[in-house]
């Protein structure tokens, strides 16, 4: 049922929020205690949930980091703002809803990592005109670019660890990249946001993405319990990318799902959920701040991850050239104490691309890009995600476009030099599990085709027509 | 059959070649001697055809201006260049091809319209950073903009008309639109370009865009003839747009054809194959002048226009929301005595974006966007065209797109608020004329779902990923 | 005495006022019956001294066209905005008044020369970020660039002319650079200019400036009268570089003075006469339009010119480095009926940056740049001209400075490579023809000394400060 | 006597040496042991002096910071970059020679303050187009921009200080604002930097700036001697600036000299003294890690600072307008051993704009701006040094100009609204320590005439003239 939201014109009846946008990394909407899964432990997330609102379907543009991540902050799918792939710059001439605050009046920062430029090997990434004041960058845990913050002030706190070769997620909690997050966040709180004005902050963890390694104590905690095995899928009836993702991942630059014992998939879950209680922690630690310093009322939190993991489902690990929903559906809470009404939960169809839209409207501002403000309920219908070879770069591009309308999922794989075309279809109402491809099933043929209609008038409709029309001619 | 072009490279081997391209507005395919068009009078287009090479299927890429010109400019897609409609500015950061010919030495002119930007109610239409020296701009014959410099031209050849109630359309051949453009031209080759540099000159007439007017002696001998009548078509299984607009042209703005006499209608393709020859009789002044400075042998020469005109064909008149081959394909003529065997017929499928392409080519530069050399047989196999709504604007925005592919043209209607969504589906091997409509056929439902499952990808696939990939992530 | 200003303040009280400029190049003070010279004709410019304000007392910023006219359209002198000699681009990053204009809803148009960029040699000015809609520019009326638009239009009356070897000087007045100038300034104020909008045009003649050669009933009209003798000069007593200049004008690509013959001399005189005088009857026939058109209650007409004319006064032709009075004081008329007291005269020393702060302050804009509002009595007491090479290149650069003060006036030579230091010192009200150089005088070295810390004080006081302090550091 | 240099073209003969610019803050030249003071400890930097040139006539461009670090990146005047005065930001198309380094591949890194922009009141320097990949900043030691890495690296070295009322100057050596300082360059030299291109790095520090206090056991050392005491200057016959000056420095916003007694005074030598040595020491740690890199023989490195520091001379303290030797003549070390002869000294007269000339040859790049090339011998012959209100502000703007020349120094006080125009004249091979000001003494009036007109055409020599001339007109 949809969040009861209020009538009031918050626009024009008082001062602009702040806004705190927490934001993990690879994290699925399962991994999720509020979402319904009782063997991980969030309970600060669920703290968050409880006072503000749960959407169980939101969906991202991407399910890779750098096209996600770009959605997000331009409001734009990945076919119109262009970064279409990791490794791949924002174009100049997009911007950032971040830049908005920023003219308006917000003191704008970050910590973590952005990802809107190519940060492989070492590159410090190149900043588009952000609006951030404050950019505390650390692209990830390990070593690479010498500018990444958390590294100097990982060897500030501890020079004795400069020059070893660590293990940076398996660091303990009080030297580990989350608890920098937290650490750096909670400064800004308390200490190094201009006063004089609202804030903006992003707090983008690494965690839960792989390496799948925690700190030993939230490992432990894990480890010790009896987790849910990966749900099981022999791939027949899958695009053949899958079968071949299941043995290496990352295009090859990883290890593959029929590489690990059934041993090793549980560790690696208990490591992954331990990542999350890690972050929770660090979320809680700020949530704190925020009461410290009076903020909770006057602040919009939300809390959401770029994507998601497949953690052996389906035989797949990691990401890449796989849509389900362990890849694409992401938990996305918001809280708003004098808004929202606590203990929301909303089932409508939503997108990563509303967040610009709610944040901008609830900044009094107006947004731009396709997004919508979610305080209302969503009128849209359905979800679009794209990977464009998006990942770790296959020789001969794979190009997936996923819509999801009602109780179906469509996933179209187009062909590529090498690849047919082919595609996935899911009635997840019969089947949640996505197990049963009727995308060649004679029986489903009409919705197919219906669905891949609908997919065209989509992409056609999102298609980039943002300059204005000043004329008949 | 295929042109056989030169194998020698010459990129290496020789200095660029000079680069002339006379465009005209609204011409369509068959308003060409050369096309098979018996009762039309074209000799000087005729004989470049016989010099060079004519293709047969050579599709724009939107049936109104500005989409359509800015696809020629940029050499990509309408949905990747961004300038959707007429009335629409081209993005600052889109690039043209003249200022790529430009920076590498060409001294660059134009001569009438350019339209990529708004230049309804006499605005002057704003300049792209176009690399053009000269830039002698006329949107139109019409009274609108003081800054046109045919009418200042016009009123200072003739002062005594500044003023006067004129009738632009009818103007005596000697001060004539048309006659402006070919004297500009000639005066840019025998007089204003820069001998020092190879020269890419743009001549873009406005005939035989309506109003269908010409001079006297040029209507007088058509109007002598028996013209053929429009291909009758009572629009019944076709989609109600075209029903509204055989009423009403120009979203309301023009009148419809079913607001003509058939006598109307023969004056009206009469004035029509007139301004046809009148723009041929510039052309052959325009040869002439080449062959007099000696510049034919290094001259590529291209004859081509951006979309085509209804004429009551399907009792519909001039263009809008509809894409029947009157509309979308066009003449293209290509003469380079040193390297395009002369009489060449070209009959695979093509389209304005590879004019680019072929220009850089032969410049020695690298094309970029989605064009082909045409001095290379296709590699393509189909032809995309699309229409946003791009013409004079219906209140409830219509939208198609049209793929060609093999004996095949769809066409879809996306839906809009008050038009459900339809399309049209052409055997042009059994239905030239493009009568039948098989859209809803069931006998054709497995081809429909084909083609449209070929656009979809179609779509995908041009994508705006011109953003390089700079790393893995 | 000072002009009574009316004590309205008229920027919050009307509408802004239309603006008209014409500006000659070449013209001195001198040249105006209204300055006292009776053996000139210059019927019109006189009513306009008679309806409005004559400055007795207005210097340009430098003696030549291009730094003259950049201090002109930025209010800057020409050691602050960097376009310091004829053939350099001004910086990018310098603000034109007529943007300011523009972007404050004026519709702003140009006829003429601009000259803010390279020309020599056919080259087609670079345009900068002006503000001009209208924009119609001939640099001169020689053959050089085909962009000239003066060109386009004599050879479009005159198909005749095109490809003769022309005396463009001595052309028939209907076909004449002026008179092309006048028609273009009428077309704007009755037909192209953009109604809803106040507008500002700029209207830059060519004449007087040499070649000497004018419409032969214009010249007919001199020659024909007893007209006065140059001032003699034995340039002793001044720099040697007068003697030089007094040989070969141009830095050598010009005769001397003393390659003329006495008649020649004459003969130049009443060239020079004619053409002002052909440029009179222009400004007639625009001030007429502006009355029949009923703009003249409303429109600020400001006539000037860019800088002046040896006409063989102390044996020099032309203009260079020397700066007498015949080459750094220029006519200055301002016409405001609402305003300006008619038949009103000024002494007080004036600059030529003063007008674009007195026309931005007419329309209700803050000036920026160093000038002051000439409807207010002028506080600054001084005059800078500078010369830095800006004419016909030396190879040793020739570098002067200019400070007129009370009745003196000061030039600085500065030392180059092969040309010691030296300098000019003149008692304007003893010696007003500036014959007695008192540089080396020993009774006139405290009032050098003096003049000369001044000037010191005057280039400190005008450096470059644009960039606003934001805070104490 | 001047430098032996090679006359090998190191442009063409071998690669692009490293650069290390070691920058200080308010050291003047007489505070270094090289420089022949036997009270203070300098031995690293004695060593380095050893080791290569020391100028002992090196000038700044402005005796305040930012104008004088702004002269230093752009290679030009005060008056031609336009940085005037601490507060001012530099204009954006002013160009940085690191931008260049850059540009030619060196990897460019700096530490510490910068000061191109306003940072008054907490304010984060806004960045230029700097092409620094690192970028470690902190404008002082004090609490202000949140964003000041120094307190980011002291509060997590020492979390026990975050929120205490600190005294930064006296922190422990170990954690002060001058050891991260050396940390950060070292860091940089073993690990940050990109080892497959050559380097330029930056290392500012803050120090000997006042607040006058350093860590204990450097201050105790200089505490317990009996330093020299103070120049005593009744600043009779002095301009009356310098009077106020000695009451109140800073315009009023700190301590004049008559406040201090005696004691104090030394106590001020003491600590001043005190941050030379704990900067010396960091700088030997920097030679070492230059020397454990094997980097020393391939890199440039310079030590200097960007103006004095009045210490009681002349009763007076810190900087303003006075333009003593104390002021304005800083130290300048340049050691390159392939190509500077160890043991060097170099009287001529230098100025701090040839630092990037020199820097840009070395690099095999192209000078831009007024600076010479310091490895070869100078051909100048004086020093310009600009005061413009540059310091905390007076609400009568204070300017002053001094040309150095020969034995003499120049110094023009520019008149202002309420002070009238004066200066210094001094003789400083007769009175070395600028007691005697001859400004006004009759004999020596030609001589001041003299420097006046030399210092009025140096400034027009210098004027803003970088605009290339392309052609006659």
């Amino acid at each position: 049922m949809a969040a009861k939201v209020t009538g009031l014109n918050y626009r024009l009846l008082r001062m602009p929020p702040n806004v705190l946008l927490i934001c993990t990394d690879q994290q699925r909407f399962s991994a999720l205690g509020a979402a319904g899964n009782e063997e991980i432990d969030t309970p600060n997330l669920d703290r968050l949930a409880s006072q503000g609102v749960l959407f169980e379907n939101c969906y991202v543009q991407s399910p890779v980091c750098a096209p996600s991540r770009a959605s997000l902050m331009t409001g734009r799918y990945v076919h119109q703002h262009g970064l279409w792939a990791n490794g791949v710059g924002l174009p100049d001439h997009e911007r950032l809803f971040s830049k908005d605050l920023a003219d308006a009046g917000y003191d704008c920062g970050l910590v973590g990592k952005f990802h809107l430029n190519a940060c492989f090997g070492g590159r410090s990434e190149v900043r588009h005109d952000d609006g951030f004041r404050v950019f505390r960058w650390a692209h990830d845990p390990y070593p690479g670019s010498s500018e990444n913050e958390y590294h100097r002030w990982l060897y500030t706190v501890r020079p004795d660890l400069a020059g070893a070769d660590l293990d940076y997620d398996s660091l303990p909690a009080e030297i580990h990249y989350s608890r920098w997050i937290g650490e750096q966040t909670i400064d800004f709180l308390t200490r190094s946001r201009d006063r004089s004005k609202p804030f903006f902050f992003v707090a983008n963890f690494f965690d839960p993405h792989h390496g799948f390694g925690a700190p030993e104590e939230y490992v432990r905690r894990y480890r010790e319990r009896e987790l849910s095995r990966p749900i099981p899928d022999a791939l027949s009836g899958k695009p053949p990318i899958q079968t071949e993702a299941s043995h290496e991942s990352y295009a090859g630059h990883a290890r593959g799902f029929t590489t690990y014992s059934p041993d090793e998939l549980q560790e690696v879950k208990a490591a992954y959920y331990a990542m999350v209680t890690l972050v929770d922690d660090e979320v809680g630690r700020i949530l704190d701040a925020l009461d410290t310093e009076g903020l909770a009322e006057d602040t919009l939190v939300v809390f959401t991850s770029d994507h998601g993991e497949m953690l052996g489902d389906h035989e797949l690990m990691l990401k890449g050239p796989m849509l389900y929903e362990q890849a694409v559906r992401v938990p996305l809470l918001l809280r708003w104490p004098s808004t929202i009404p606590a203990g929301t939960r909303r089932t409508d169809l939503v997108q990563w691309i509303d967040l610009s839209a709610t944040i901008l409207t609830a900044a009094g501002l107006t947004p731009h890009g396709e997004g919508q403000d979610l305080l209302q309920p969503s009128s849209r219908g359905w979800a679009l995600c794209e990977y464009r070879n998006s990942g770790h770069p296959y020789a001969d591009p794979v190009h997936l476009t996923m819509l999801r309308r009602d109780r179906w999922k469509l996933i179209v794989q187009h062909a590529s030099r090498t690849r047919p075309r082919t595609g996935e279809l899911y009635d997840l109402t019969a089947d949640p599990s996505e197990l049963h491809n009727l995308w060649d099933d004679p029986l489903h043929r009409d919705i197919r085709t219906d669905l891949q209609e609908s997919l065209l008038d989509t992409l056609v409709a999102t298609e980039n027509r943002t300059q204005p029309r000043l004329a008949d001619w």
